[in-house]
């Protein structure tokens, strides 16, 4: 056969000629190792052994392949502006939480990230504190008072959060189709001593997007798309790392059982019946709900040293001779 | 931690809380296997593996996987009735020449199989032996002679062949935007003799796409998006195996670096000029080009016998606990 054998890393491409199920591989890799980013060239090393290893091990059909090239397809033509079916997939399939977990490693004692889900907007309105971020009348009142702090307990002032929930029916905004602005949704800096309050609505569960391939997949699978009460939060200031987090409901009928994987107990609160000191204080009615949650943020400095240290753990216990460059893998081929 | 360390393989459903990097794989696993198809079930088990292990051998940051799954919404956006991006995206990692490998083996001294591509189409006319399936007047005329026989030497008489080509500009018809109907394609029938003859023109090298996502991303790693010139075969009738193929010109520039690693050796044909005589029994002018080509098919039991039995082995090799059912693989719980 004329296709490389693979053997040996020289800079002469390799012919491709009568390629097989045994050779196919090394020879994929070694066209692609003309890259000469060496961070995109081990991704797509890793990437092609993956997807074809995922192919040997299966026998995947011609049927089967072709129905999984028409599920992505449509998983592109249905996604827009407010809808990223891919990013659906990425969370049922367990990939998000795992990415996050990767890179944004929590010291003990700080709060844990959460999947972001794909229903985060860049159109919501900065709001000062105390403001009410819904309009959903049908939705039970609640009040959140939330303080944000450093790993040292020094509280972080002037911190942006992004925060959105859906409405009483369990839909975001951007999943009405008559949308005219942003709601239940907004930005909020933290005052002087990192404190910041808002006025929402209870959460309630609901179900993923489940009309689109998603939905069809985790219908063949036999799983449901709920998701449990919850509300968002994205934290972001220079020098600190990118906090994107949620809270859940406790008691939620799938708080064990979220279709994305997002519950972490840290995480799960308790909202209380307001008493009537507090209701006067934050200007809500007497049949409020209360939320009070303090979080606590690392630096950039202690997230990305926490995942070297994480990361560098892990590559020398899978066995592969790698380096960190810019803090992500590549060969070491020193 | 509260989520399933995923030993055991019971039917209660796992604690989906606190998932990490560590304990996400076999609970994403544990939570897919409420699928009742044994089948999809096994496929998404190895589907989800690989993807976790990708994930955790690259450490893959927030910003690359965000990257990934946009690539992903492009792909499917600039698919269309007549462009399917991700069967290219299949071609230039080698998984759809793996895949025809997987399902399509051949014994010795039949002829091999080759890449479908994106360009097959449900709309070509039927045609009678000897006519022009182009209508481009700057190509270079040619006259294809073809026979197909079975493994025993028997003609095959009426099987349908698809037979489809480029332009002399290297584009297929449904890459112009003005087509108004099928050019430079057409089925025809095999004769008693099994023999099928037809007008087209000398095939050009192109490149594929390369204005969508796949085109960038072999600008990133260093490839060129070009095939060598060839004309493309599919043949069908019921009790063969569905062999799609195609013959490449002799000493194209691009004969040993296929973008989409479709040439066989024994696929790499010579057209010859022709002589007075055959162009004027075909009916063709004296500067054309003539092609002989004799096909050789298998049955879909030789066919299925041979998968199976490459399947059974290879599957031992990879020291996986599976039986065949349906031909397919799925864990063997006897």
């Amino acid at each position: 056969m004329a296709a490389d054998e693979g053997s040996g890393s020289g800079s002469a491409p390799p012919s491709l000629q009568d390629l097989t199920i045994d050779n196919i591989t090394p020879n994929t890799i070694k066209i692609n190792s003309q890259c000469k980013n060496q961070r995109l060239k081990y991704v797509m090393e890793r990437l092609v052994t993956h997807i074809h290893d995922f192919a040997r091990e299966t026998r995947i059909s011609t049927e089967e392949w072709m129905a999984g090239l028409n599920f992505l397809v449509q998983a592109g033509q249905i996604s827009s502006d407010v809808r990223h079916e891919f990013i659906l997939l990425s969370d049922v399939l367990g990939l998000s939480l795992l990415v996050d977990d990767i890179n944004h490693p929590k010291p003990a004692n700080t709060t844990e990230g959460s999947v972001l889900g794909p229903f985060h907007t860049h159109d919501a309105p900065t709001l000062e504190n105390g403001a009410n971020m819904s309009s959903d009348p049908q939705g039970e009142p609640m009040v959140c008072i939330c303080n944000v702090k450093d790993t040292n307990g020094k509280p972080i002032e002037g911190i942006k959060i992004d925060i959105w929930e859906t409405d009483s029916t369990g839909h975001y905004d951007v999943q009405h189709s008559d949308r005219n602005e942003p709601t239940e949704r907004c930005v909020m800096l933290s005052d002087a001593n990192g404190d910041f309050w808002f006025k929402c609505i209870l959460p309630v569960s609901y179900p993923i997007p489940h009309d689109g391939p998603i939905g069809k997949l985790l219908e063949k699978l036999g799983r449901h798309p709920w998701r449990p009460a919850h509300l968002h939060f994205m934290f972001e200031k220079e020098g600190y790392d990118h906090l994107i987090t949620a809270l859940y409901m406790r008691g939620d009928p799938y708080e064990a059982s979220d279709a994305v994987f997002g519950v972490k107990k840290s995480l799960i609160v308790e909202p209380q019946r307001i008493d009537a000191a507090t209701a006067k204080k934050y200007g809500v009615p007497e049949n409020s709900w209360v939320l009070k949650h303090d979080f606590v943020l690392t630096t950039d400095q202690e997230t990305a040293d926490l995942r070297d240290k994480l990361a560098t753990e892990a590559l020398a216990k899978l066995g592969l001779n790698l380096k960190l460059v810019d803090h992500l893998p590549v060969p070491d081929l020193d």
